[in-house]
């Protein structure tokens, strides 16, 4: 099922991204209506005849995606949007999902769809090309990656890889999530002495050292998600997986530093992306950034946008 | 979180269901344009100037899927609609998608959104509002039960059950999948004896064992996706779960027989509901059903429901 690619590797692709940019992080996009600034919330949460709530609360995610984007395109290579907080709205919500899909592809970013999807195969392949599209369409609203759940093995990974790598697309497969209950199924300790974890690890750089898959950096269009939860854990995964990019959540709200993300990447500096999401998005929350700019939400989030790439920065020197 | 429920217990109301309509059984609905009867499958596949190919597509869909309702709705208590196959098409599908749960629920049917949905716990909470709605409200669109993937553990899961249990709804944890590669990952043999599965069906035991969640029947509104690949297993899995009612793909052409799912019940004929979905609904591809009904593939849809039903009746007598 893998075919002759088409246009510049995944992996290539978000690599010189991160050179460029000299920034080897990714904005989430996890928008909460309820915390956003009043000029997008209130009218959202009024009640008005012309239009049903999933309209209104939807208008305001494509307001507040658009500020975001707005913000933050100068300064990073890549924007993950997290279709949960659309698909609450039904399809008016997916539609502002697509929508900004394709404001930020025009925007400069590169755009991994937080789906985290998995079914079985045909079901899988209806996901895939939800998603990543026909291999031969530049569909308005396809993602550049997305990320799949690897509770059904490889039937259930197999149709997003068949569909992201011939389009210079890629998947990233979650290994090791940033979630405190995480470990109750990911870290049981195997009949091997390893982990499940460390299994699921083992499992996608099999997938991922394909060499149709991989690209001129030595890096897969298959990647995971590694959040470094557990520091020992983290730098064993990354043993395990040399030939997977690593997306990785958990900086900032959920608690972890730049510090622990930095056990994601490879001594050479390569090998991760660090995503921060409610830390950047709701920065005018923050007292140190509202005094500076006092109602320009935007200038926050740039603000706190440059803080985080700084952060990441320093600990990569 | 888990507050006083509103109306009759999720399992409860499935149980009356099964017991009034004497068949233990759901239809699937996974449907592929591209299986059409011509008539619906033509429009959608001519291009048309007034109409985007999302458009059409979901047109097809949401006509298909009335007409399998109509089938079936007579002989069946429930219905499973997988969002992947709606989701394919965008904001388009996905409004055809929340039609046909409208639809099926006013025909009568217990409707289950297979949406194999979980992420971190803010996240899930986005995808158990938009599927399970919230506690107050009678959404349009909101199924009775949705299936929800275990790898994050009961941070992904929790979400789900605090909308299901709240408001008479239900969830479904995948434990065991009727895919090929499931073993891969579900199949790991752990350090203390048992496997991943079994692991899974104790932590989903001992969430749906909560006094609160368990409805007059005995069974909780926490249920399990558990496919029969493997015969002693699913026993074991059975055994694990006794407050779990389990709902079992993979019957007809995924490969399992109504002997093999008859194992997903427990002896007094309880405890499972059967799924059956490409076997029904492209009945009409069968020559048997066809030479009977011509090009009425609505009939071709009833006749092998009626099979199906009996199936499984007759391996529970």
């Amino acid at each position: 099922m893998i075919g002759d690619p088409i246009g510049v590797h995944f992996a290539d692709r978000l690599l010189a991204a991160i050179r460029d940019k000299n920034a080897a992080v990714c904005v989430g996009l996890d928008p909460l209506v309820e915390r956003f600034p009043a000029a997008l919330r209130v009218p959202a949460q009024s009640e008005a005849r012309s239009q049903t709530a999933d309209e209104r609360f939807a208008t305001a995610l494509l307001a507040f995606g658009r500020g975001v984007i707005r913000a933050v395109a100068a300064f990073v290579p890549a924007i993950k949007i997290n279709i949960a907080f659309f698909e609450r709205y039904h399809a008016e919500g997916v539609h502002a999902y697509h929508q900004l899909v394709h404001d930020a592809q025009a925007a400069g970013l590169i755009v991994i769809g937080d789906v985290k999807r998995a079914d079985i195969g045909h079901s899988s392949t209806q996901y895939a090309l939800a998603h990543l599209g026909e291999s031969d369409a530049a569909h308005a609203g396809v993602v550049d990656a997305v990320t799949v759940n690897p509770y059904f093995g490889y039937d259930a990974v197999g149709p997003f890889v068949d569909a992201a790598c011939k389009s210079g697309r890629g998947i990233f497969v979650l290994v090791q999530t940033s979630n405190e209950s995480a470990a109750a199924i990911q870290g049981l300790a195997l009949a091997d002495g390893s982990t499940v974890c460390q299994r699921v690890a083992h499992l996608v750089e099999g997938w991922a050292a394909d060499p149709r898959l991989v690209g001129e950096c030595g890096y897969s269009c298959v990647g995971a998600v590694v959040s470094p939860r557990d520091g020992e854990s983290t730098m064993r995964v990354r043993e395990i997986m040399p030939h997977c990019l690593f997306l990785v959540p958990g900086f900032g709200a959920q608690g972890r530093s730049a510090e622990e993300a930095s056990k994601c990447f490879k001594p050479d500096g390569t090998g991760a992306i660090v995503t921060a999401s409610r830390s950047v998005i709701y920065a005018y929350e923050q007292a140190a950034h509202r005094e500076r700019f006092g109602d320009d939400w935007e200038r926050c989030v740039t603000e706190a946008c440059s803080d985080f790439v700084a952060a990441i920065r320093a600990v990569l020197r």
